[in-house]
């Protein structure tokens, strides 16, 4: 049986690896690459470093592969991520079925951990529900940016025995601060959401290029500093060619716990 | 000035420790482990196993400290909250005074990650607040049980583009299943509050004693796994005498997108 490492290598801080992610790199033939695509070059590059750094089997080769470009989302999201998936579900079987020996080990090196608003797990189903190459997978947690994000920040992710919403900056713009938690993490914001919240008297916790050298971090009370990072976001953006960033605003004070 | 490490050593598997950890416990004079109260002794063991893996400064040394049991929860949760963080500042105020140095380093090492439903970062902002020693800290980031749970489940965290609600086992029996979020993860669990819940059409993907080997996960449909998963749990907490045990429960089916 093939077997497919899928590992989570950290936020973007090299040393987020674990032993456990570092042990699976060296059991791995071949380790297969998103050379293109939707990849930001720093992170191509990132990415190499990591294996240039951990890879200690010099039996293990890596082998590029493109992404392809998901279409403008339009007009419905969840279509145009289906077709996506559809087209990334044949490269990883052709990848599988091609470059790993029965009975060898390949492995795909994700951002973050695969858990956390990736869809290496959900496209790997796909390919098992085509049928055209059985493998059995194992995956390795990494850590996420909302980790980071708050390792940065030295803060709690919740407060005291207080529930955290994890969503989209479409959802909160949609939505709004929800009413079941005190603290919400946002992912997947291109478009500062936090600036349609009515009520402005939330904390912010901000990280841009997070676990890396460029990261940047603000807090503060959200009326206070929203405006300075749009501009702050604006410039790096602008400097870099992209940004990948994410932010936790929550309620001021502690939760207030019913007595039991 | 002092530095305090606050480390996240992981969930419960030794391999599950980043470079980063690795690297901050051997830059550290004094690691605070403790010994006796609330931590379960295999824990306690786990924690020596890891020091013993992983520090090789032979200057590092081990202090160990009591820590105080929790009053029983009772009227208000808060305020046995309170009086046992109080307590807690006290003992780390202590230690962080008499065991660094004056620009020495000192550790805490935390099980899962500092920023997940562990309070010593709350409690060291005590230690500031009171005044009596000035410190740094820096956090380093761990593998928390929700991402070995989904890793060992070999499942993503999030439905495509969906928020998810970590919530406690009291706030799940209160107030069910959220209207804002196709997955919740539930902590501090010990009543199994998934046996309230009136719709049995959910997908739970339960695991105890994570990443360490004698983890037990069972996932299914709620209506078809609940009583396994609670004999089950009965079965291994009176076999070892303490459980630690987490789980996500998903509505089935991908979330219904709204268009852009």
């Amino acid at each position: 049986m093939r077997k497919l490492f899928v590992i989570g290598i950290g936020a973007g801080n090299p040393e987020h690896m674990t032993v456990q992610a570092i042990t699976a790199l060296n059991k791995t033939d071949v380790l297969f690459i998103p050379d293109k695509g939707e990849e930001k070059s720093d992170l191509a590059a990132l990415r190499h470093e990591i294996c240039d750094r951990f890879v200690t089997n010099a039996r293990t080769r890596r082998v590029s592969f493109d992404v392809p470009r998901r279409a403008t989302p339009s007009p419905s999201y969840e279509s145009t991520v289906d077709d996506w998936h559809t087209a990334i579900a044949a490269i990883y079987e052709a990848l599988i079925r091609d470059e790993i020996a029965e009975n060898g080990c390949g492995a795909l090196l994700i951002w973050g951990d695969p858990m956390l608003y990736d869809s290496a797990l959900r496209i790997l189903e796909r390919v098992r529900h085509r049928g055209n190459v059985s493998f059995d997978t194992e995956v390795i947690p990494g850590i996420t940016a909302i980790q980071s994000l708050c390792a940065s920040h030295k803060i709690a992710l919740n407060r005291i025995a207080d529930p955290v919403l994890i969503t989209t900056g479409r959802r909160l713009l949609g939505e709004g601060m929800p009413p079941n938690a005190g603290t919400v993490v946002v992912m997947l914001d291109g478009n500062c959401a936090f600036r349609s919240l009515p009520g402005k008297n939330l904390t912010i916790f901000w990280g841009a290029y997070l676990g890396t050298p460029d990261e940047i971090i603000i807090s503060g009370r959200l009326g206070d500093v929203e405006d300075r990072i749009v501009a702050v976001r604006a410039k790096a953006r602008a400097a870099k060619g992209w940004i990948m960033d994410t932010y936790l605003l929550r309620q001021q004070g502690e939760a207030e716990e019913d007595t039991l």
